[in-house]
């Protein structure tokens, strides 16, 4: 497996100096991105990069409908069409879609040409960007095709982040708490203070953060053992993600996992001994930033064939990511539909029930 | 990267002894296959090995026409709608249409489901099941979309190259000759005196031939170095397929790398110092086989565009493996379009110009 790292930039200056290097010995570079990014970002990019400017520029639609197959081919298409071979670089520019799909196709294009990562949004710069998983959605499920595909560089670069919505910067946050949540109590401790909001003045957590992913990333590529924690949260999160968007009322990948993160804090207290007075001011924590009464949240009923299709499943059995305490969890918990569907009502639903 | 075994079978309690503890384990098994082994071979399977006649089967129209996105697309539905897991088992029965896209679709579904392929030609024994590249065609050229993924096994049982025509065993005997030429002196000479029509019969050379495939390929993996040398005939048999297919009358994978070697045992007096009479005795026996003037050859002119677009080409130079001597060859020869075109013309239309 190829060589991936991590790159904190933090200047201008900075990123001169490291990008250069790293972008050389090509026979020709692209750039994907979407048409917000391209817009907000590129320029961003071209201005400290001027040898980028003769790169060629795919863009797609923004959001999550460009994570698909029928994408997926029109790039192949357009990577054909402009003679890319398999010294070609794909530079990824944008947030988790972008990064997904533009692994997904760099990975399979020719069997795998090498690709740069370059984050824009929280999410993608604390989660998407990091861990070498590419995807996209597929008969209504969420990355259910994909490859384990390295980048050859994530770049880090904050100043991206300004360029971000309120509503983007508090999705992006849910994989920030989520990490901290299962890997690092002093972490937690940490991001327990952050507004939100303001998130984009925290350049340093956001690579604390990011580097935890990859350490745990680059010791499970494969995701046999300590990597599945990091689908805390995600379980329900899928599930409710692919419920919306199979309803076409799509919610963020950040706010979904917010919500999972809810409901499964409430089943590693019923099923995994996580203290009952801790694991309420986590669920506290999480409603005032992902408050469940502002969704139409599904049904338990409807989402059962997502959860019944989670990609963690094994023999049928639902496997759940659990906390064990602020900063440890553990992984492969079977839970009984009965169980999950209980705790879905009462931790999501609790005022309205 | 998982672990990949070659498993040589001799006799139906072989087959039945070996098989059963590789099925063990799985939450579900699936038989992909094409219309035609279906009718041929997996009788014989489902007679050897009853616990798989409870395994769902998938079956594609036979033809290089089944690897495109399209088919992979309804496979991956039907996989969703089979609710299959990670730990679902997919085994590939056919020739290296199905092994390449089963392989294709089990190492992107979820991002990797296990396989096990029990290829049913020569063309996929001795080559296409072994050694973990998958491929659909894509943008009108081979192969252009796929990954390196390993199968977990791959089981050699000849008996059921006794289903194949004449012209799948001389299609398939092009990469028997080919491993023969690139990589063992006394293999080649041993494959000189078969006739392709009776390579059922010829069980310990085909095992040989995978093995000596299966050695390179473990070995380089990713195609850096001495895997590289397994695509000789494969440049020119690569734009001829391609070629032919976009043509709407498509040749045989076989025949077109026979046509291949043809040139690139030409080239290899040209620019790498093969012996010329060595040369010349090897491309009359491969003319014996395959012999050109029973295709309707396209003007080097109508290639071009394919060979520009060959997987191995670097900053747009077209490279060749070239033969040094019979059972040793070597990689990474730039040519010219000028002297590909001569030698092209030269020796596949030369009682013709």
């Amino acid at each position: 497996m190829q060589i991936s790292s991590l790159i904190q930039i933090i200047s201008e200056k900075d990123f001169i100096e490291k990008s250069n290097p790293i972008l050389n010995g090509y026979s020709k570079i692209l750039i994907l991105t979407d048409t917000n990014v391209a817009e907000h970002c590129l320029p961003i990019l071209l201005n400290l990069i001027p040898q980028l400017s003769t790169a060629e520029v795919i863009e797609v639609d923004p959001g999550e409908e460009s994570k698909s197959l029928e994408v997926s081919n029109h790039i192949w298409q357009h990577l054909a069409e402009l003679n890319a071979d398999r010294n070609t670089l794909i530079i990824n520019l944008g947030g988790g879609m972008i990064t997904d799909l533009g692994a997904w196709i760099a990975s399979t294009y020719k069997r795998g040409i090498p690709f740069i990562h370059i984050p824009t949004t929280v999410l993608a710069m604390a989660d998407a960007a990091i861990g070498g998983k590419s995807g996209i959605n597929h008969s209504g499920f969420k990355n259910n095709i994909g490859t384990f595909a390295k980048p050859k560089f994530t770049l880090l670069y904050s100043p991206f982040l300004r360029t971000l919505s309120p509503e983007e910067k508090i999705s992006g946050f849910a994989e920030i708490i989520k990490t901290g949540l299962i890997a690092d109590q002093e972490v937690w401790n940490l991001v327990k203070e952050i507004d939100p909001e303001e998130i984009d003045d925290q350049s340093e957590v956001i690579f604390t953060i990011a580097n935890i992913k990859y350490e745990i990333t680059e010791n499970d590529f494969k995701e046999i053992g300590i990597r599945k924690t990091l689908n805390f949260g995600h379980t329900i999160g899928h599930a409710l993600e692919s419920y919306f968007l199979d309803h076409s009322s799509p919610i963020s990948h950040g706010f979904a996992v917010g919500l999972g993160m809810i409901c499964e804090t409430a089943l590693s207290t019923e099923v995994n001994n996580l203290d009952a007075k801790i694991s309420q001011d986590i669920i506290e924590h999480l409603k005032w930033i992902y408050d469940p009464q502002t969704f139409a949240l599904p049904k338990f009923e409807e989402i059962k064939r997502y959860l019944l299709q989670d990609k963690k499943n094994e023999n049928n059995q639902i496997q759940f990511v659990l906390l064990d305490s602020p900063g440890k969890a553990s992984f492969n918990h079977p839970i009984s539909l009965e169980v999950i569907e209980r705790q879905y009502r009462k931790s999501l639903f609790a005022s309205n029930v």
